[in-house]
């Protein structure tokens, strides 16, 4: 068993482990002139360095900041094609109607995407995913949902079983787009064809489903998902984008892990998220990208909720390829302070995809951490443009 | 004389040379699977591939897009201390001026500028201007503006200087924070001692002035920009940020090259603007970290003016490291079209800095230009959180 002790840790910043709610995300651990011991990527002690245990291997980091590493708890990174020619239309004023029909919109991705192979899906997601790792993320989740059928949301799925050998993923399967026509007859094969097949190869650890009023319907939501917990899945929720139609509500009644976007939620779904034990996940990028009003981040944590960030990133709404990003953008657009802002990056993240172990620097969790190039973990949530990471440890190897 | 062919190139995109203004800020020109010819830090002649003369020595850019290089017509880039105390008090609701009484605010920045040695400066310069041309920025003005007193202006204007050996930088003395008492006197001394002292040091090509309720009148400015033309220096001014005093007429009134910020332009600011040579600088970054409104990008370019893109990087208002980012912000907050955009960070940057030999791809400009990983240039607006730039070449040479 090879211990390296971390030294010469300026500062090293954590909250507490486990989900944190409300004022408690503004709790962070900050330990100065710290030291912090990893044997089988693994944290066994954390402390002022003076009080460190000796041990053979030492590692200087040179006075700088460690944080947790970055959870980004909401992506769709496997996807094929661009939506350049949109991005330049809707910027121009033209209604995504008219994009749809010029063959814009969401539907040319699942066009792009469908065509692909599982290779070609592994190679453009590969460069994201380098990217957002670049930045600070070292577990990311990461959806299917632009499948135009099975074999398709399939395909997205084998794509990121294969990148799980390069990268710390949690695939999750995504209900996304209704069919034209067949609604019930799809829901129907989603609930009992597809999502045993996900479940019995193992291909994902949770059910998301877009419940909005282009999407899919409460009713619609609340079949899939208790099909998921049927299969021993866990639920998550796209809910109140656009419109609060009760996404929200069936999230928390049905225990979903996290509830995400939230741009609609109003004082009663706040107040029904805080009350809850499902994490509430917010998504500046999309909220910078289209212009649109900011999910109530300030809100939630005031009304008592855990709150998560992160990227979306996806083609069409949030082309953000930078977890760090994403928690600069919660304390500008949604109004969290630093610290809470690393809380949700971090430890609310990681309860988001119900994992435990990670996003807290103490004994026990996964030695997930970076080292920034600032004597001041402020620099991360501060710095806009520029990567305050110098380096990115994953269950303590740097990569 | 040394000529080098870069061939490969899947686009270059460029829009005309020289100011741009209203609708001809999107008109640009773009050549498919071109080719460009430099010698001597100067482009000689583009055009599509199979037209190219035959030269010794060629480069292949493998199949990308190419744009000019970036003008960052707005910095504070030198600056000692930071400003993460101010930062998190910031976010967390605390009123400027109790950040102020706290020792923070733009005084601390002063003071610690203040205190440092030239060498000092220029070490903390350094990594930011390398962040904003790796970013893509191929020229960057840089203003003093933190003196505590003129030699403490001057220093800052030194450690400019030592800095244009490794970075093409444009040099501004920035008249910024009035004295506590007698204004009058400081505003003669400025007028007849510190910039006679910078033109005839040569250490400085133009002087700017913030004009605000907070900082100096219109009369004042005024008085400081006609000693500038008078001893040939160039003028700008910080106008119309908080308040429409007057900043911005006058500006035009005394032919400035730019007027800088323009949150608060109205209408009528708007329409002089346009009716004049002087560019529209504006400056997305301080709008996403502070929070408040746009400036009236798109209603400027619609009345026909010539508008420029900066990130006004500095530690209190915008922390933004990256011409790219800067760029990009501009489509989503003050709603320029990408080409708009690409017009605004490019020419009539150049423009808003009195310079007409770079900013374009065409024969007889500086070779500054930007090899991007993607084939498509619409990349560059797009992308959010990771950098679109493979390669920076300032005047042929790749930095
Ligand atoms: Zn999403
Ligand atoms: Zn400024």
């Amino acid at each position: 068993m090879t211990e390296t002790l971390f030294t010469n840790i300026g500062q090293l910043v954590s909250p507490k482990p486990g989900v944190q709610r409300g004022a408690a995300m503004r709790d962070l651990t900050i330990i100065h002139d710290a030291a912090m011991l990893i044997s089988d990527g693994v944290i066994r002690w954390v402390g002022p360095r003076p009080e460190a245990p000796g041990v053979l291997q030492e590692h200087d980091l040179g006075g700088v900041a460690v944080v947790p590493g970055l959870v980004d708890p909401h992506t769709h990174a496997v996807w094929a094609g661009d939506r350049l020619a949109d991005f330049e239309a809707r910027v121009q004023g033209v209604p995504y109607e008219e994009i749809l029909a010029r063959g814009g919109g969401i539907r040319s991705s699942m066009q792009a995407t469908g065509a692909a192979s599982v290779d070609e899906l592994v190679a453009l997601a590969r460069s994201r995913l380098e990217a957002l790792r670049a930045s600070g993320a070292t577990t990311i989740e990461v959806k299917s949902g632009y499948g135009l059928d099975f074999d398709a949301e399939r395909r997205m799925l084998l794509a990121i079983r294969d990148l799980q050998a390069e990268f710390s993923l949690v695939p999750t399967l995504l209900i996304h787009v209704p069919p034209t026509e067949g609604r019930a007859e799809y829901v129907h094969a989603v609930c009992h064809d597809l999502i045993p097949t996900v479940a019995s190869e193992g291909l994902a650890s949770a059910v998301d489903v877009f419940c909005e009023r282009e999407a899919f319907t409460v009713e619609e939501s609340r079949a899939v998902l208790q099909a998921a917990t049927a299969h021993g899945l866990g639920t998550k929720l796209h809910a109140d984008q656009f419109h609060a139609i009760g996404g929200m509500e069936l999230a928390c009644e049905l225990g979903a892990l996290s509830v995400d976007h939230l741009e609609a939620s109003g004082p009663a779904q706040i107040a029904a998220l805080a009350a809850s034990n499902t994490v509430a996940t917010i998504l500046p990028g999309a909220t910078l990208h289209l212009g649109l009003p900011a999910a109530p981040g300030r809100q939630l944590i005031d009304a008592g909720a855990a709150v998560a960030v992160g990227t979306d990133l996806n083609p069409g709404s949030s082309p953000v390829f930078s977890a760090q990003l994403a928690l600069a953008l919660a304390v500008r657009l949604n109004r969290l302070t630093p610290a809470e802002a690393l809380t949700a990056c971090t430890v609310n993240a990681a309860a988001a995809l119900g994992l435990k172990d990670r996003g807290a620097l103490v004994p026990g969790q996964r030695a997930d951490f970076l080292a920034l190039h600032s004597r001041d973990w402020r620099d991360l949530p501060y710095t806009l443009g520029a990567s305050p990471v110098r380096e990115v440890y994953v269950a303590g190897r740097e990569l």
